[in-house]
């Protein structure tokens, strides 16, 4: 009963008019290779892959009650496994890996946009290749030739598939508490003991091997998280020349029943003795985990564009032919028995809430995306430590900012529906129990908002966000003075710069300040993002005529007026400072005291 | 796996010292028969049902997915026929009902906190009393003496349930939309024909007999709203002294399959030729049942309240044993390994929103409550007068406030459990889907957010909150200047005052305005009536020395320093008016035009 038309000609205007991206790629000679038309027809085809293949996947496995477990074995759910069969004979697994091992080489900023198409459609089934290459990031940038020729071309095939194995009961965030041991063996491997839990296609059957990535301590290791090594522990050992061989002592114990997302298997993980490893150095294991789960957190936020973006369009597809009540300022279809309830401003205010925040998520995440592409192709030098910077500041804000308004966007589409989106067969409860996730995954967002203004903000004494500002600053500054955005981004700019500012005073003389205020500063800098997005847009748009175009700059005078508001509360609230919070003692929380 | 405790101490200095229930009671001879002693043993006694018979019922009602239907038939979750027989024979259905028909005859400012702890244990369990309880009320105003004398008693012994059939497939909102058809027959009934769907409790298995109120249009009714009549159409057909006859021609075609309250039975009902007899007169029943529906609006804001408690509990008591890093301001449990999540800002953050939320709108329950029990027991008609104004205008607020904050407090909730959260057996993620619900029946709180502005506000030119505003500020005069909350209500009450000018001044210019900031309103209007509870609260708790008291300043602080910038951003959003969002045309919504 979903609808889904992939949003082609938004992408299109953001690559191409917005970002300059033939202009980026035909001036890097590593992108060389590409240009708009090849991008085009590379998402053209995903569009069609993500409504044709899998779209009604998504309703029947959650429909079915997602995968099923028996002895150690996870079946997923009906469809999975040809649809990931044509999927990996695409070449999307691979699609921006390197082509030195099967991938396709293309760049982030294009893979951000195929990856939205998956997560609008169906984001159980995008969560089976997105660990895989999130495996793969990590084996390529820190593995032996060895271990990327044995597994690399593997993962890109489709044939094997990749899990990161963290998390254990008593340790989440605190991974320096994990317990999963490494006891050196005789042949340099490790026998690897423990449990793991929330592991993310731990267990499945759409590959024929499945390649752990797995943090565990070896003997004397130092406490904490200085003692954290990573090793391979295949499903399956794989003999020389890159065959199958025995099975190791790794396997699912249990698959979690979950909110959402439940064609995709979270399985807790049981490690007897597996062999393993290592990858790269030992006590190095967490340094080498970060390089996955940041690029993980990116995907986070595009999942969340993902999801709005359906519960957008199915949100105004059902306003368009509901029919309830009259407009105010008189009726518009008397021909019909009443009007579409878009003749009602609150509706309108929920879907262009909405539009707002999808269409400046999925421009920032390609800006992430160029950025993160420049760290991997650009020569210079400056420029890639100015990218890197900017990488780890925005990092945060992709992840948890983009997944915040996916969800206020998701739960608004649903209220369009009325007592409707209540019922399961409307798609639009499942959208919403699916994306939850999405804000509590790869580290909660409470944690990004800690990460954003501890090690992104303070540690540096602000400097990764005076270089943001300065790069908004002066794209602003070059603006026509006619687009209203102008002023509001310069405006917006200098409360961020002042609240920083008044964060890192505040951060010295108390030491709770910044972890209690942390979450309304990424809203501050992610609402600061979102209308330097807009400035970009407006400036893309202005010159052109077409409704297309004029359509956009209404939309960023909507954002200003509608939107940035929240600006204002989130820095009352930062001046509120953290005080009042933590006077209260630890038993006023779970007594009437 | 959940826990609930009731929160006595909490409710007992709501009645007893913010609201000065006794003194209330004593001086109203229709409730002088009520003290704090007897309202505290009633408390006392749900707390010990709520937590002993259906809190477990919820989870294990969940998992066997709700409600199972067959040829017709509905049966009721496992656990839910012997809970609902203990909850009849205790008198908890008439608890707030005449004592005329039966029922305990007590005040609505005492009956929502009983509520509100069947809604924290069970919200799928307390919906089918809650249906009877609405429909004896219409009953009581609107039917006739034998009506009242057939139905009323067999409702209070729990032996017959009653519903509300009022939404048809496309007829929500605009109930003037409606088919279904009542023909008058010979005999003074009338033959009811027509599909009502979303009725819940439409068909069960906890009660012998179950009795429909219908709204139908007769032959030859005026068109729209002013053609609707109600009618009683029972399951079994009543014989003459109130034995059950023959079955009546209404049936359950389906039971919905929802996204929660999955216990309660939301059936599509086939009305096909029913035998039906008429409520009052005829073409009054929209008005009728508007009686009823203002009833259950309170209740969904009960029921926001009822999920955010449990909600909070549940998280404030994973957050005392979760053991997670360390504190910023040095160790504080050097015995553990970690320091318990408490110890961080970001957290009390989320706990403190709950706390304040749910104790300001548990505050507000029972002073609409006292309002409500004024218009019904009062015989100072200027305050009858004065009492049903203020119902009128805070019944929207009630209802849509109540269950937005709820909702955001649920979902804080899940998030301090991280990971285990989105896992089922936590009851978190169960808790948000049981919620979600409250904003979206009995008129969406966009649906409600139109009735504040355009009914209870532009209608009347503002009269309604002008005297509400009144009131707060008479309270805030003579409040010490010490308490810091008084400075902030009078500060508030004027930011809404001047808001409610500019809304009725826009209002004559722009039809669209209203509906377009509506929400926005009604957010002002909550957060005012919020500070306005922690007046109140403060005012109570001012005197005294316990840290129970202390502490209640301190959240009337974090309240006003954390969760009030709200209004900031809802004012700029009125400001910025409507304009923007209705020039777009239509089918900007359905294309990237």
């Amino acid at each position: 009963m979903s609808i889904y038309n992939a949003p082609l000609k938004d992408m299109e205007f953001i690559l191409n008019d917005v970002f300059k991206a033939d202009e980026f790629w035909q001036g890097n000679e590593n992108l060389a290779h590409l240009d708009m038309a090849t991008a085009n027809a590379i998402l053209e085809e995903m569009a069609k892959f993500s409504k044709n293949v899998i779209l009604d996947l998504n309703r029947t496995s959650d429909e079915e009650g997602g995968v099923h477990f028996n002895h150690g074995e996870v079946t997923t759910p009906k469809g999975f496994k040809d649809a990931f069969k044509q999927f990996a004979e695409g070449g999307w697994v691979g699609l921006g890996a390197p082509e030195e091992w099967g991938g396709q080489g293309m760049p982030k900023m294009l893979t951000v946009l195929a990856d939205e198409m998956i997560w609008s459609t169906n984001p159980s089934f995008m969560l089976y290749p997105l660990l895989t290459v999130g495996a793969g990031i990590a084996i390529n940038d820190l593995a032996s030739q060895e271990q990327k020729q044995t597994y690399l071309p593997k993962f890109y095939t489709g044939e094997w598939s990749g899990t990161m194995c963290l998390t254990e009961p008593h340790a989440g965030t605190d991974l320096g508490m994990i317990k999963t041991k490494a006891e050196p063996n005789e042949d340099g491997s490790y026998s690897i003991t423990g449990t793991k839990i929330f592991i993310t296609s731990g267990e499945h059957d759409l590959c024929e091997n499945i390649i752990h990535l797995v943090l565990a301590k070896t003997p004397n290791a130092p406490a904490g998280s200085r003692g954290i090594s990573m090793f391979i522990v295949s499903k399956f050992l794989v003999n020389a020349y890159g065959s199958i061989g025995e099975r190791n002592a790794v396997a699912a114990g249990s698959v979690e029943h979950k909110m959402g997302i439940k064609g995709s298997a979270t399985c807790v993980m049981n490690f007897d003795g597996a062999r393993g490893y290592l990858v790269g150095n030992e006590n190095e294991g967490l340094a080498a985990m970060f390089v996955m789960m940041n690029y993980e957190r990116l995907s986070m936020g595009i999942q969340g564009i993902g999801a709005a973006e359906f519960a957008y369009q199915n949100a105004a597809e059902y306003a368009t032919n509901r029919l309830q009540g009259r407009s105010a300022s008189g009726t518009k279809s008397p021909e019909k028995p009443a009007d579409s309830i878009l003749v009602h401003g609150d509706v309108r205010r929920m879907l262009l809430n909405a539009r707002a925040n999808n269409e400046a998520s999925r421009a920032f995440a390609v800006y992430v995306g160029q950025q993160l592409d420049i760290t991997k192709y650009s020569t210079d030098t400056e420029a890639v430590r100015k990218a890197n910077d900017r990488v780890a500041l925005l990092t945060p804000i992709a992840k948890a900012y983009l997944t915040d308004k996916a969800l206020d966007t998701c739960l608004e589409a649903q209220m369009v529906f009325g007592g409707h989106g209540y019922i399961r067969e409307w798609g639009m409860e499942q959208c919403i129990r699916d994306l939850r996730i999405s804000q509590i995954y790869e580290g909660t967002n409470g944690v990004q908002a800690q990460d954003l203004i501890g090690r992104k903000t303070i540690r540096c004494g602000g400097a990764y966000i005076a270089e943001y500002i300065a790069e908004i600053r002066e794209f602003a500054q070059d603006m026509d003075d006619a687009l209203s955005i102008k002023a509001t981004v310069l405006d917006v700019s200098k409360q961020v710069e002042e609240i920083t500012q008044f964060i890192l005073e505040q951060a010295k003389q108390s030491p709770d300040f910044s972890n209690a205020v942390a979450v309304d500063y990424l809203h501050a800098v992610g609402l600061l993002s979102f209308v330097y997005m807009y400035a970009r847009i407006s400036q893309a748009a202005q010159a052109k005529d077409e409704s297309f175009f004029q359509h956009k700059l209404i939309l960023a005078q909507y954002y200003a007026s509608k939107v940035l508001p929240d600006l204002a509360a989130r820095l009352q609230r930062i001046q509120a400072g953290a005080d009042l919070m933590m006077q209260l003692p630890e038993e006023y929380f779970t007594t009437q005291s």
